[in-house]
């Protein structure tokens, strides 16, 4: 019994990882919860490690694997391109998959630098291909709940974002050197994983940044080579030592072009936080609180209540009626991590299937790109610096 | 690209709505976060209505889909039957699965009596083949961890449990009377439907129950006809009415058998609780607090942390170490409602692959109504009433 | 400089220890932060060790001490008599200062058993003095404002009231017998102490109870001889054993007048619960939650506000609007447990000053002590019981 | 009766509102919970308004009133002066006291520049008086028992502390330009009022900043004209208006000489926020929250809990063995905003006793001063700014 009046697309992945794992479950779901205009289907995976990515392939569902992952652009049955590599693979990898006419979307940051996020930009433009970048949690219902409330105006004008995205998973001094803690293949530490993921939720409910003035700081310098696992987990290989050269922690001040303030901190020495990606908002009206870690949850609070009975709400967004929340369960059953993706890949099939595409895009890569790049500019001219537009 | 070394095992499912929902995509989802021993594929599905059974079936994966549940009883491709129907319709399945020969879980709680549940767990004996019954929130990782605390006897003696479970969503006078509000499709209203819930954590966690006593109150007797649709929203056919015939609200104190005392509670007439299953568990060296609204936090505390430090602690049970945890993402990255039907499903699984039944088990359903029996004895005789065992 | 416009009251109390540190400073406290009609005087304290009594009054700032109670209902500048003493002592002492024609407060529960409770009824109806007991935690603004909401309709019908009292100072078997734990002094244990608070509670909040059925439970039986010293630490005095004739925990389940559920917990042995004193009440419209540990927060649920804005509110009962808080800071600087006690003893002088008995006074001490009664009556007949009303 | 054997102190005090408030009912209350070496006397009180003045002495229990504040420096029975006024006044007067060889304890900012500031430790260094500025938020149980985990080293090396001090009680428009609001009377706005807080906390519980920059915004450049009550409302005398020239709203990013990253900001645009005052600290061992709204409660993760128990303790820090608590009420009873300044001063007379001047005092004034005129300079720079030391 098979639904044939859905139109299909074919789905190739580089990596199978973390973020493989992530995208993968999101694209078997998705037609479960929600009624895609095309379906996803898994055809084939690439990864350098033939064991590996065979295993992942069988566990995960794909129908088929390859090592080299230019064989993926081969392929007619393939519409659409998921990079979930390291980040200085990705330009190279999408560049060539615009080239060869496949919709992409692609991990964050989405380049190692502001020059090849335009040039990924340009790439994507040209070849008319539909792009998304995998900023997820601008898809957990409380924070599309957040977008509704200050879009409609509800808060008012905007004064202040205060964000912070705390963890503390590499702070064990044995923890290796993993391809996250290499300029080389990350670009930046802390500022680009999961800094990059506070500008993004910054730019998706306040507006674009103007001028930014940050610091960095690398606390532990040597750390035994090795590599991660899947997740966050990892091991040493050895006894072999190398440097880390990039952030432990990032923080920065910032302007909006709406006259907003921003303050901002990305740490990985943050002990006991596991996964604090957390904001608070506040306006002439009122005041918007988010955590990661309770994702369900918003708080909000409305200045114009009545006075005596002011206090910030807890609001549950599992009801029917917030955004996403009537595809999963009934009120405070709640969703977690892995429906952000679901949600975003809902997007970007209908994406697909009426050829725009969704936020956040490339455009909205470059525009994180641009912050990422005024916060490293700032930081080694210790001044202030303009976020290019 | 197939597994084949994995055995299979065909899934014939009775009733499609929340549960169904909620069964079908642990199903799904089961052998991409586990390995299970055995994989569940999606066969058949039943249902009286015609065009409802094949909508769902198409939607939710399904193989097939009939509108007679006993037609899935001939079929050889079926070796479980997942029971997701009424109450008043789980024995006559359970029992008919049971002499077919097929494996059975079935939705809480086991049946509409005692009687019922007796003679059940003698069908299932009898026929030798594995039972389930799908209370699901033990499942959660937070509780399994708590269950470990418990037993490893890092709480000590346990002195005190106080649980509610409190729900809103029939608070509103024009919320239908569906089958879940009438005595003979459901038995009890709050006390079965959310009570069992808690009753089987206490079970769980503390051991058995000895004595109750009760009461129950019908707040709104008056709704017009109508009936729920998926989820637990629902919508009426007209201006009839009807007579609630079970009960708005229960509570009752307990006594266990290793000394304990219980406090329970279940209403759905607690206005901004959505889904407020919680429990305190007190012991001689420590407590622990659960909440299934922030359902991955277990707030623990041990009386032997040093003087001055002593406090609950919030673990967030999304550690590799906690359990069923490591199937899912790192940590701080939540799961949800699904995943505690993901996670019994494994057990299922493997239960068939060895021949045996996990709890909870169908003895588990019958011990589990012995206290719904209990109380409602004891409310009749306004008395204390003795738990059979 | 002093303010001669107001009158003064002389103020005798009996008792110097917890309590009497409470009323002392609540006295002292009063006029500072309220300009009550009548002033209140230390006038003399008494104790039975001279010693004992004598430092007190010296570090509280009383003018005189006594080690016989009776000489303070002798003398003329004495015009209340404050009762702190053990709960066996409270009806012979509230009698005879209301045989000497003085005001009294005293402290909870009112007496041992309901007759005595109605004897001190009588006897200060008969002598026509002011009187009071010393429920402080109505006096909490956010309990007041809780009373707000309820009595302006807000809440709509009340449904529920669920109210624990739950404590852990005496789970370590070496906490010695002390008055508290002792029948013959105390009356009962947890029920009386902490159990009488919650009730008064109810009482305020949701109005008479009309029937209970309980449980009462203790825990450890044989404790080291041994006496409490100020607070609610304690010294054993040797190795000699006693036996624990009070309940270390109770529960029951109560049906209010209004046609609310209740259920009620009180115990001294929830470890990690150092003062939870918490109540949840649900109305038709709405609900409130209450925390002692956080006793500045009232959190309420309004069923209207709007659809998908809708969640427990966190309020800080600290505004100038709120019950009694004008008194005190701004906004957001928070009060503590000492400030229940001013501003009930600020109503206390107001009512001496109008010549009226504000509450909860006697009749409410004799209310309360009818549902203590009535829970003991329960649990004897393990039975449902009717408070005598 | 009265206690000779302890020496008293005549406190004469300049100013009489909020801060007047505080401090007279600490004088008042010390006594009673403190065993202090000496003990104040509540002698003058000094204000320009004579009526109010006069209102505040006779409510507030002082013995006398003067309009002229330098009629305190003559009087004999004046051992200290306390300085409640603007910040425009402190360095005046505190010089005048000190030269009249009187102690001093001074509200915060101490000055309205580094200079000023410089001076006035100057002068009381020459005088060899006891000094001490009333940075109170020190003396929360909480956040001495930070301290100690801090010094201690449970915590190990420290990375990172991020504190917050939001308000919003100058949101409203119409809120008038008090002597807060303008540069004149006040220096800065939020900056030095309540970010002078923040800058504290973070030197008593991290040490010496060595760098930072900031930026500063103020929202609402035009206000009425008019002036705050007591507290933190406020009346406008009618349409004037008037430019508002101190910041609404600071953020600085900060470097510590033991080589952690600060982030800070100060607001009074945070709609929601009463009293905001929230920090956390990052260490190699652990962490710690600390939340001024429910300022009993430390928040501690220690790194070697075990795993898969490790999380955020809640600690209540009303235990006898939590720092200054004993002085109070027993474990779960909790304390206010006031006790901090009742702590804070039972420090100040141990200090007046034993001839030395208590941390914090006017060096540590002048080093937070230091800070705020740094942040100022790298506003003005636009870069950072080394911290004068």
């Amino acid at each position: 019994m098979s639904n044939d009046s859905r139109r299909e697309v074919g789905i190739g992945m580089i990596g199978y990882k973390f973020m493989g794992k992530a995208h993968s479950h999101a694209y078997r779901d998705l037609p479960f919860f929600f009624d895609p205009q095309v379906v996803p289907r898994l055809r084939v995976i690439a990864g350098r490690d033939d064991q590996g990515v065979q295993a992942a392939a069988l566990k995960m569902g794909w129908q088929s694997f390859e090592t080299d992952w230019r064989k993926l652009l081969e392929r007619k049955d393939v519409d659409v391109i998921d990079i979930v590599t390291p980040n200085n693979t990705h330009a190279e990898m999408a560049m060539a998959a615009a080239k060869a006419g496949k919709h992409i979307i692609c991990e964050k940051p989405l380049a190692m630098s502001l020059d090849e996020a335009q040039k990924m930009v340009q790439a994507v433009e040209e070849a008319g291909v539909v792009h998304m970048i995998c900023h997820n949690y601008r898809f957990a219902p409380a924070v599309q709940l957040a977008k509704q409330l200050i879009e409609s105006g509800k808060l008012g004008r905007i004064y202040h974002i205060r964000a912070t995205y705390l963890q503390d998973w590499i702070m064990d001094p044995s923890f290796p050197l993993s391809w996250r803690l290499r300029k080389d293949t990350t670009g930046t530490g802390a500022l680009g994983d999961i800094g990059a993921h506070i500008i993004d939720l910054a730019r998706f409910l306040i507006g674009e940044f103007t001028e930014v003035t940050g610091m960095m700081e690398t606390f532990i310098r040597e750390r035994p080579i090795g590599e991660m696992n899947g997740g966050l987990s990892a091991t040493s290989s050895g006894n072999e030592m190398g440097t880390v050269d990039v952030d432990d922690a990032s923080a920065f001040l910032a302007r909006f072009d709406n006259g907003a303030l921003g303050v901002f901190e990305a740490t990985r020495f943050a002990g006991g936080n596991r996964n604090g990606n957390r904001f608070e908002i506040n306006g002439e009206k009122g005041s918007i609180r988010w955590d990661l870690e309770n994702m369900n949850l918003l708080r909000v609070y409305f200045s114009d209540d009545e006075p005596g009975l002011q206090g910030f709400r807890t609001i549950n967004c599992t009801e029917e009626t917030h955004p996403y929340a009537g595809a999963y369960w009934p009120s405070g059953h709640i969703i977690g991590y892995e429906h952000t993706f679901i949600n975003l890949f809902s997007e970007f099939m209908n994406g697909i299937a009426e050829g725009r595409s969704p936020n956040p895009n490339f455009y909205d890569g470059f525009r994180n790109q641009a912050v990422l790049a005024a916060v490293e500019q700032s930081v080694r001219d210790k001044s202030w610096a303009r976020v290019q537009s």
